[in-house]
């Protein structure tokens, strides 16, 4: 079997070797501080007694699931703690194809990478529905793709590439359209954190048995090296998440848990808020200088990043590897993405040099 | 799908939620202290810059592969450093299955009981080859039970349950094997650290492109909670594993990566050397307690484990609760490990307290 293996760390290894200095645009590694009880939390572990080094919960510290379902307002038990967004993406989606109700995963283009693949390892098969120019999926388009085949419907906003924060009239009829099909929708809403259009909806206020929501700690709070992260599963669903999640991993790492307990517990709303207002004026920042360059952009309603279009510049990773080269900025090529953006350069917005950035591409294109 | 769970967590469950003093040898949790450089490779972790907090390389931090690399003979290129053995043992399963070269894994009876779960899990079919009453696998029994349909044979030396520690030709004859059938060996040596019989040999010894040996550093840095373990594969099989790990979990934990780098290279010999010394100990009294009471008993050549016997008294779930609530000591049911040890209880010699805890056996009992 072969699987597509994300661009993501070729890119940035290509980065790294560079003879140059290169501004690091490739991916979702936020460049800011993580909360301070974090880094207190953690220190504070260090020093625990042996018995708090040895395996905790399988399915996540007690206390950890229980700040987790207070927030998210859903029972202890729905929640299955995971190694970060990743690994609860892919319980999702076991747990959707292997109810043997069709192989059939429906997914948008542009597409964040890992979904397509962990559709091809799961032995599924990908079905794309084209996303619009701004990065809205028309629901519409997802009812006539979907079937009696459609075991899942992956989706992610605030979206990765396109910036895109989908309605809450899209998440209702992409239940609705799950429901139908006895499908699951699956929403990754890891970027929850950084909507800057105030309109983002998780599909937890949607009531259904047929949605599975995904996050993780990684972005809001700056440690995606941490891997702690969580899936809210119906509750007819949940026990066997949990099964396939102890016969692969056993557990997740205790010291990352806790120190994300400690945080989730003592952060204040501020700082979740001075992550999204620096988020907010980096892209101002940023589309200002591709703006006054002549580019084409999106400017994106939430996550992190840009796409920039630069005449006779397609989005190749052999272009990418040109950029970092001779421009010294390092992006991830929108073809990564899929078709629809092969032309387009995506930058993520996770370094303090934006506005140097910019100016790089601007002088490499003019 | 159905997945067998593994019971561990339901015992420990219910020893934790009993209603008096219970002495708990349920799982392989170590009770002693990890090394000291761990505990200060994570403080000091605590307190790095935020780009180290940030997703470390998918296949592991490079210096890390590089240590155990250099440890193991092998090329740092075959080494995947994981979520544990528990990962490592489901990629090294997968990446045999995958190779639609049969659906049959070859295991033990009596068995670590992820191996089936993980097996059923992947679409596998189990083939249970019986290890004698001393634990040891006869090699011409495998090749008897070994055919075209043979995925993969999954062997642990030093056992758990049995406390076997397999010789260097029982090790040679599984590669040969798994070489004639075109199968692969996944050799689990998670105590390789805890062989009192100085008999343990790793398939590594074994050149072959037809072997994966697993490992962790959960039992030998007494750290089950952090995580961190690794595979070794021959070269051609391991860029798709690394694809698997990427696609479930992106990457591991990077704290615990980072806190067991710093203990690999920083712990003398002696550190471990006591903590052999320490169970060799507990083996003597527990054993010695259980000789006293009449009952049988194996002594373990390595692992943490005795097995005990006590007439009339099967080792069935329902027994083991028993015993907690009656006797005020938690071991796992023989049964969980296969018919051949449903007689038997597993003991863990993780506790102090196993003077104590025998004679509660030995009273309860008399």
């Amino acid at each position: 079997m072969e699987y597509e293996t994300p661009l993501f760390f070729r890119v940035m290894q290509y980065a790294d070797r560079a003879d140059r200095d290169v501004i690091d645009m490739v991916s979702g590694n936020p460049d800011w501080e993580p909360p301070e009880a974090l880094r207190e939390g953690l220190g504070e572990y260090a020093d625990l007694e042996p018995d708090q080094f040895q395996y905790p919960p399988s399915e996540g510290l007690h206390e950890l699931r229980e700040e987790i379902a207070a927030r998210r307002n859903v029972d202890t038990e729905q929640v299955v703690v995971t190694n970060g967004a990743g690994e609860a993406n892919y319980l999702a989606m076991a747990r959707a194809l292997e109810r043997d109700r069709g192989d059939e995963v429906v997914l948008t283009d542009p597409v964040y990478p890992y979904y397509p693949g962990k559709t091809t390892m799961l032995g599924g098969r990908q079905r794309f529905v084209a996303a619009d120019e701004t990065g809205q999926l028309d629901p519409a388009d997802v009812r006539d793709a979907a079937s009696e085949e459609t075991a899942a419907i992956v989706v992610n906003s605030p979206n990765n590439p396109t910036g895109a924060v989908y309605p809450e009239e899209t998440i209702r009829e992409l239940v609705a359209i799950a429901e139908e099909h006895d499908a699951i929708l699956v929403s990754d809403e890891v970027y929850d954190h950084f909507d800057l259009s105030g309109r983002f909806a998780s599909a937890l206020g949607v009531d259904s048995d047929h949605r599975i929501v995904t996050n993780a700690f990684s972005k809001s709070m700056a440690i995606t090296g941490f891997r702690v992260g969580y899936a809210v599963f119906p509750p007819h669903l949940v026990e066997n998440a949990k099964s396939r999640h102890m016969l692969v991993n056993v557990a997740g790492s205790r010291p990352a848990q806790y120190a994300v307990l400690r945080a989730l517990r003592e952060t204040e709303p501020e700082y979740y808020e001075q992550s999204r207002e620096l988020l907010a004026e980096r892209v101002e920042t940023f589309t200002d200088a591709l703006e006054a360059a002549g580019a084409d952009y999106t400017t994106p309603q939430g996550s992190f990043y840009v796409m920039a279009r630069f005449e006779g510049y397609p989005g190749t990773l052999e272009n990418v590897e040109r950029l970092i080269d001779e421009a010294g900025v390092a992006g991830m090529p929108g073809e990564a993405f899929g078709d629809s953006r092969a032309d387009w350069l995506r930058f993520a917005l996770v370094t303090p040099r934006v506005e140097e950035a910019a100016d790089r591409l601007a002088t490499h294109f003019e």
